[in-house]
């Protein structure tokens, strides 16, 4: 099953792909113009499996009449407005770590023993297709960061590495846009990569079921069509597993929270000469198995 | 004014408090019942002045028959669950950061030339005289931070220190416990500083008209009844307006958004020998016209 969530004339609604239609989820839901129908991905995670029971269900009659064409629809960010900030892995590639460590003129920094977190506030999430600002009067440095993103469906706390995969509703893919004088000067990382619109996200949610080799997907930026990131899942320092098992040591997960689990090597400012982002530019990042996240700068 | 926010039968209801008293404002708000009325502080600062001038009106005919004791009301969180992370300044009193690195082995550092940001989760939030838990099971550091907490009212990025105060909502008081050993084994602090109920924040909003010295005002907190930070908001490295500016480089806040502003000296850590927040310990954090932020720490 994959999720997505488009605009409509009363907000936003859930959609199911099939092929390259979308059932319109929010329209047919039982109740529909009810409170209880879900309007966006975060809202069907947390209905949990009654809500997954009754999209079977949905899927199973669906027919030509409730159909409308991806093409026709403007896709919104799968949850369009997280009820919190989307936690963010840093660190988490180890080609990535060396060449931040090499554009610094540093030493190669040993692997780090556990994963670094932060986070990506609401205001900063935006759909595939919408623009990112360059920021110019505040950053001269943005940069991309492809990632994948892992959407929580299951709440708890203290969660083992080997019950980790209970708690994951579904997968998609962050661009985690990164002011990178911004994220040195201001010595924690939230400022740097906090920026309004600078967390491009989407364009769908890949159910878990749907997506068993999570650990070993290709994962590629591009600028401007020219290939800058390409490496795998699988090159993860931390998996999915651990990833959770550490952020929920002493810390509730809920139903709609977003962790993206890193990047790998190829950012622009590791690049020789450094290529930061300037209007004009045209951003993807790209999983497989999940789609094309495409986004362009604007000034 | 002062806000508070408590606990009613249909959830929470925001207060106005009249000397002892409290003006039940959800209940009396014009077309009370309805969606309208606001429930909690956040709300209110949503509403704008067309919230305040309701405010000052119901006030203005408010007679003994809408007043309940403030002695018989559970207080809540003034915004029991804040829409995104709370958002943070670390190291920002000279003398904080003396005892830190000293406690560290370290030189003095010099003083940092922008503020650090970082956040706290919304299921960090609790009420004074709720329970914050020992974590025991993954830290043996839980520290205190005593710090003046700024609730935005007004939206804006970009905002010159100049315009500060005009988004200014109110103030608070917010105790920023801390695990010290995740905050050093995790890099970033957000893990050490994201633990569950680590986010106490009340009893109360002092409208920003309340509170013209908010630039000067004493700041304590106690461990047992025993002063362990006692300061001035006067001595911040980087008054309310420089953070402000800061913050909302290329960063929009919203009405509800609320600043935790940094902590003096006088934490556990750097304490000789260290002393930690334990089971049974009572910790408030003070600060002069605002109130008293009281919890305990349980198992």
């Amino acid at each position: 099953m994959i999720f997505l969530t488009f605009a409509a004339a009363d907000g936003s609604h859930l959609g199911l792909l099939i092929d390259d239609n979308v059932l319109d989820l929010t329209k047919v839901w039982p109740g529909a113009g009810q409170a209880s129908a879900p309007r966006h991905v975060g809202d069907l995670a947390e209905a949990g499996e009654a809500g997954l029971a009754i999209v079977r269900d949905l899927a199973s009659t669906a027919n030509a009449a409730n159909l409308v064409a991806l093409a026709s629809l403007t896709l919104m960010a799968p949850i369009p407005r997280p009820k919190k900030n989307v936690f963010c892995v840093g660190r988490n590639y180890k080609d990535h770590i060396d060449e931040g460590m090499r554009a610094q003129g540093k030493a190669p920094a040993p692997l780090p023993s556990v994963p670094e977190f932060f986070t990506k506030p609401p205001t900063a999430v935006i759909a595939s297709g919408e623009t990112i600002p360059q920021h110019a009067n505040v950053t001269e440095q943005l940069d991309y960061e492809v990632e994948l993103a892992v959407i929580i469906g299951k709440p708890g706390s203290n969660i083992s590495a080997q019950n980790a995969f209970d708690h994951v509703f579904g997968y998609s893919i962050i661009n985690d846009i990164t002011s990178r004088d911004m994220q040195r000067r201001y010595g924690q990382w939230f400022k740097g990569k906090g920026l309004d619109r600078s967390c491009p996200f989407g364009p769908v949610v890949v159910h878990a079921s749907a997506l068993p080799n999570v650990a070993d997907l290709r994962i590629v930026s591009t600028v401007n069509g020219e290939v800058r990131q390409d490496s795998r899942t699988s090159r993860m320092i931390f998996d999915i597993p651990a990833i959770i098992e550490h952020l929920t040591r002493g810390l509730t997960l809920e139903p709609g929270d977003v962790i993206a689990t890193g990047t790998p090597s190829g950012v622009g400012y590791a690049m020789t000469p450094p290529h930061f982002l300037l209007k004009g530019d045209r951003v993807t990042a790209e999983i497989e198995g999940i789609g094309i996240l495409s986004n362009s700068i604007v000034a």
